[in-house]
């Protein structure tokens, strides 16, 4: 992995003609960005910072000439394996081919809300539909459990459609159960809503999904972080949760399990000082056990009725941020197959992890039996 | 109503004597606080004052001497109505018969969490059964709607055993619903349990909880702070919530709707500053709605398990005090009837209100629609 990485070899002619033919404009930040986009997994706070610091284009200059050491220079371990203009160019072709717009910070649509994250912004985002509501609307996450109940989905969908005929926008993830019902509820009444997928935009998913999908585009928009053609991992589902929290005014928790991806959700709005609500249920439902969790350990808000979530949405607390879990593993884990061994160099690529950085986490998870070293690789033993 | 009173017409020689073969002694401030018992309603601060300043005997003498417009001398017309040593020897009479003991403060028996009600403590007890655990053991609070679910006594009772279990003492009210749930809890798994009671420790109310408070007084205790053979009013089913509170380490609230009794015994544990929980439920349920009300806006701590009450035994919040109704109006609507006309003179002996209140509030329940005066009297409008 020590061999010479030019911007050409990611920017190629190609690369601008297409991006030309899409945006209508060589601007090299622009297509930096989308190449960008490409490199890194989400929420990459050294390519944040480079960003922030040069420029798009000239951080990839940096980048290729950075001494080893340096944060940079660490952090190119992980990009390599992806410094491709090959996957540019196929991203920008697919994005063309389905109708996906490029959104860049500083644009009038795009949503002012995400800058809060600082270096760990999207460094732009891939759109289907009209994202405008989200720069100049009030919005309001509804999330929560995919195994919700019929109680929770209902919630979801009176809450959703009460808010949207106020014309708040509905953000959610576009999952099945609670985030289905709140897409599904804003529509009803002819309101706005707006899907962050974990994967790329074009992708269906899940597969149950495709009309809501398709739905959710002509009344909003699927917006993704990720390239178009990336699949769904749990890395990317809990990163995709930031950018709902940031982008909305009050995130509400409908139904949630005792660890699952809502709280996340929520514990990335209430590090961003975003308030957060919490609908209640029965005690004896596992399924509100993680709104219970947050009513009782980070303040949420209980939340009733749509005129709770209207409260909400115009001032709130500042809860505790809650506890994160090591971003590493978890990638490498989205990147290990039960099946197939995979070398540490195709961990590294799938993970966006630098191989070293692969290595030091297999040896943690093999310690606590979660992955198996084989003679062609490793496996997933979970 | 300007008769003269005096101590003998109060305390005879009758109940001197009744009183020495019930409680054993002839202690002069023993019978005047049983005397007191009969006079007043509960919770009248200036009958706690003035105990609490010349001695519940020497208070008695103050009465009968006090200049009108002096606060006692007003409090006056509110007890000269009751100023009968009938009543008193009654009240003494039906205790021997019925087994019921009179507790006093300082007694070793005495719940000390009653002191800090200050000049609204009850002047004594009257109990059935044996009220120690409540001096030396741990006590919790479980309170909630008559018009229970079954969610919600399933909870209640569920919580009650895991806490009886563990030694600590289940208090509630004895009435349908959660109340009972919580009594019965903590008897299945033979723990204590003490009812505090809205009339006389020696009435059966509700009339289908017969067997339940006879059980309670053979695992614990019934107890009442107004004298045998009082008939349970509003008011003083309200100021019942302020004992099972002040008894109480933390009270939860299982059950209860958005305006309900229950959220009076939260609002007297706030108010007493001890920690206070409640358990969520559906917001789809209206029996849920007070609970839900308690954790958006008086800071009460989610209750999801036995072991949540328990760290709320341990500490709690210093929630704010709840708005109160306004305590005659409540009375005099408790001595009103529909259908029968009552003087002026009457509602004053049934409210225990001076008559000069009496008919200051129903000037005010006339405009509002809620009284109705009568040739004969006033009548309830509601």
């Amino acid at each position: 992995m020590t061999r010479r990485l030019e911007v050409g070899d990611l920017i190629s002619h190609d690369v601008r003609r297409e991006a030309a033919a899409w945006i209508g404009t060589g601007d090299e930040d622009a297509v930096a960005r989308v190449a960008w986009s490409v490199l890194i997994e989400p929420g990459d706070g050294v390519a944040g910072e480079a960003i922030a610091r040069f420029g798009p284009r000239a951080a990839l200059d940096r980048v290729t000439t950075a001494p080893r050491g340096a944060d940079i220079g660490n952090a190119l371990d992980r990009w390599a394996s992806r410094w491709d203009a090959g996957l540019v160019r196929d991203a920008i072709a697919a994005a063309r081919r389905r109708q996906i717009r490029l959104l860049l910070p500083g644009d009038a649509e795009w949503p002012v809300g995400l800058d809060d994250l600082g270096p760990h912004a999207p460094v732009c985002l891939w759109v289907r539909g009209e994202a405008e509501a989200l720069a100049h609307g009030l919005s309001a996450g509804l999330v929560g459990a995919r195994a919700a109940t019929g109680y929770g989905e209902h919630v979801a969908t009176d809450l959703a459609s009460a808010l949207a005929d106020d014309d708040v926008v509905i953000v959610s993830g576009a999952a099945y159960g609670i985030d289905g019902a709140a897409h599904r509820g804003a529509m009803r009444v002819g309101g706005r809503t707006v899907a962050f997928v974990a994967g790329g935009a074009d992708r269906v998913y899940p597969a149950g999904h495709a009309h809501l999908l398709q739905q959710i585009t002509e009344r909003g928009a699927v917006v993704a972080e990720c390239p178009p053609g990336t699949t769904p991992t749990r890395w990317r589902f809990l990163s995709r949760n930031r950018l709902i929290a940031a982008v909305s005014a009050a995130t509400v928790v409908v139904e949630a399990g005792g660890r699952s991806g809502s709280i996340n959700t929520a514990g990335h709005a209430a590090a961003l000082g975003r308030p957060l609500g919490a609908v209640p249920g029965p005690v004896t439902s596992s399924t509100s056990a993680g709104c219970h969790r947050l009513l009782r350990e980070y303040d949420a808000i209980c939340i009733t009725s749509a005129g709770d979530v209207r409260e909400l949405l115009g001032a709130g607390p500042d809860p505790q941020p809650l506890a994160y879990e090591a971003p590493e593993t978890i990638r490498l884990a989205d990147a290990l197959s039960r099946r197939r061994a995979r070398t540490v160099d195709e961990l590294a690529r799938r993970s966006g992890l630098a191989p070293a950085d692969v290595v030091a986490a297999l040896g943690l998870m093999a310690l606590a039996g979660s992955a198996e070293a084989r003679e062609d690789g490793w496996v997933s033993a979970t």
